[in-house]
């Protein structure tokens, strides 16, 4: 593609400069700052690929379809967020590095605020049904010391990939919180994750399918974890060894550190606290957890520190 | 706002490019290209203003609402690109500079394909009430040769700031459509052209609100000019000393070159056709039109021959 000449560019930033003054009266200098720098990276995109008459027209039309199929329980815009990998950007721009906290991931559209408590190695699953997980690991703050009486909600899908949200009947499994004993322990039954895809019948799915792009998530076991004076942690743990993390989760969720081994036991092996899975096989997984501390919300983080 | 640490500027720029490089099998090298120009100016605007979590919130709720008031005959993702200057510079790259050629501006949405043919001479206005103005001028090539039997779609609102195709009762006013004479002249009478609002009653209306901007269209008389082995030509007038000039054309519409003086003549004053106005002022402006040469649309113009 040729470059414009010196005359069109010129009209072109003219134009972007025109744009960006007119919010120059924005009475909130935050909301002042997003829109400007909104219209520069926007006019930026369509000066830089050139963007024709008929593609303009064919985004518009996009839009509108995502905006039609969106209703109370499906929400379009949040997929293409996802799948655009905006919303883990934004995930990554608001829980910084901080030394070796252990790193957050997206939140997903299937957390609910009621799940039942469960007891120190309890069982999650419910009815959901699947390979038994036992998980166990310790929740520490970034100098190592033990975090007690931290609040840990994990949710997972069943085997079949659905969470219980996605029944129409009311269910709830593969969801509980607990809480950690007084040296930061926790443990619990869950299930082995399985990869599921994202709603993939709109218009995010065609787009996923023509760009070649799989609508699947890498398995995973959501955890969110609060405690006070800590920076509330929303993360999963993925599968070592899924293939899925190696085609690409649809959602761009993974981190290496985030990946944990599930060691799967023959069928009869003695599990850690005694529960009899009966004729089935097993796995185990450690995770332990490091919250970063609580930081004042009006500032960043301050990697300066680190 | 502090700058990020390296760790997480690493962090950051590592998920990009793994958004960037699901792409990457795209069928389309044209769908690719556009795909990953897209993510990476959403990701720099992401990191660039640090949005936070709220934000990205209130931008889902704000395109959802945007996409539950689009219908077929509401398109509200037309008047956020349009608020945004997205419409404007998508015309911009299409329309690239070319010697002197007239200007090209946003189409609008209120064009219709089968507006009556005039005469020479004839009126636009119909029922349409408003001054009467006299429009006239010459189309030509960057040569200077006359165009005969270029095709000009002409249209307008009324002096209330309505299009015929607003009202409900299926009227035709205020949109004509004429051909250039063996010596590429053309003339017709329309309306001394006044400012009118988009459509602001909804979520873009709210945004122009909370930005401190006019939802007003500098005043402006359309035009779309046709020709053999010219490029279309879709483009406006606006009327000197209009106030909503300096004020802001809420489409930013407005070019400079494209600013002609509406010369107001008292009542009386005989009329350049003999037309009977009656007891009112009228006004007369004067337009020539440069055609550019039309272009291969499988490329970019073609600025090096400039
Ligand atoms: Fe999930
Ligand atoms: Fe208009």
């Amino acid at each position: 593609m040729d470059t414009p000449s010196s005359t069109q560019q010129q009209i072109e930033q003219a134009l972007l400069d025109e744009v960006v003054a007119s919010f120059d009266n924005t009475p909130d200098p935050r909301l002042r700052q997003l829109m400007q720098s909104l219209v520069t990276h926007l006019h930026s995109f369509i000066r830089d690929v050139r963007l024709t008459e008929e593609e303009w027209n064919h985004a518009i039309d996009f839009l509108t379809r995502v905006g039609h199929i969106t209703d109370d329980r499906r929400q379009e815009f949040v997929l293409l967020s996802d799948t655009l990998g905006a919303s883990m950007q934004t995930i990554a721009v608001n829980n910084q590095a901080y030394k070796d906290a252990t790193e957050a991931t997206v939140f997903g559209p299937f957390f609910v605020d009621d799940a039942p408590r469960i007891d120190l190695g309890g069982d999650i699953a419910g009815a959901a049904t699947g390979q038994p997980a036992w998980v166990e690991g310790v929740v520490t703050d970034t100098e190592g010391n033990p975090v007690p009486g931290a609040r840990i909600e994990v949710w997972e899908s069943d085997e079949d990939g659905f969470y219980d949200v996605q029944y129409d009947d009311g269910r709830t499994h593969g969801r509980a919180h607990l809480f950690t004993d007084d040296q930061g322990r926790y443990r619990f039954w869950g299930l082995t994750p399985v990869p599921y895809p994202i709603p993939h019948d709109g218009p995010v799915g065609q787009m996923l399918q023509a760009v070649g792009r799989s609508p699947l998530r890498a398995a995973h076991l959501h955890f969110m974890v609060t405690a006070e004076g800590m920076r509330t942690l929303v993360t999963h743990i993925f599968v070592e060894g899924d293939p899925q993390i190696e085609i690409g989760d649809s959602v761009f969720g993974v981190k290496e550190s985030l990946i944990k081994r599930f060691e799967e036991h023959p069928a009869g092996t003695p599990t850690p606290n005694g529960r009899d899975v009966g004729d089935r096989t097993w796995t185990s997984c450690r995770f332990d957890i490091v919250l970063a501390p609580a930081t004042n919300p009006d500032t960043t983080d301050t990697p300066e520190e680190m």
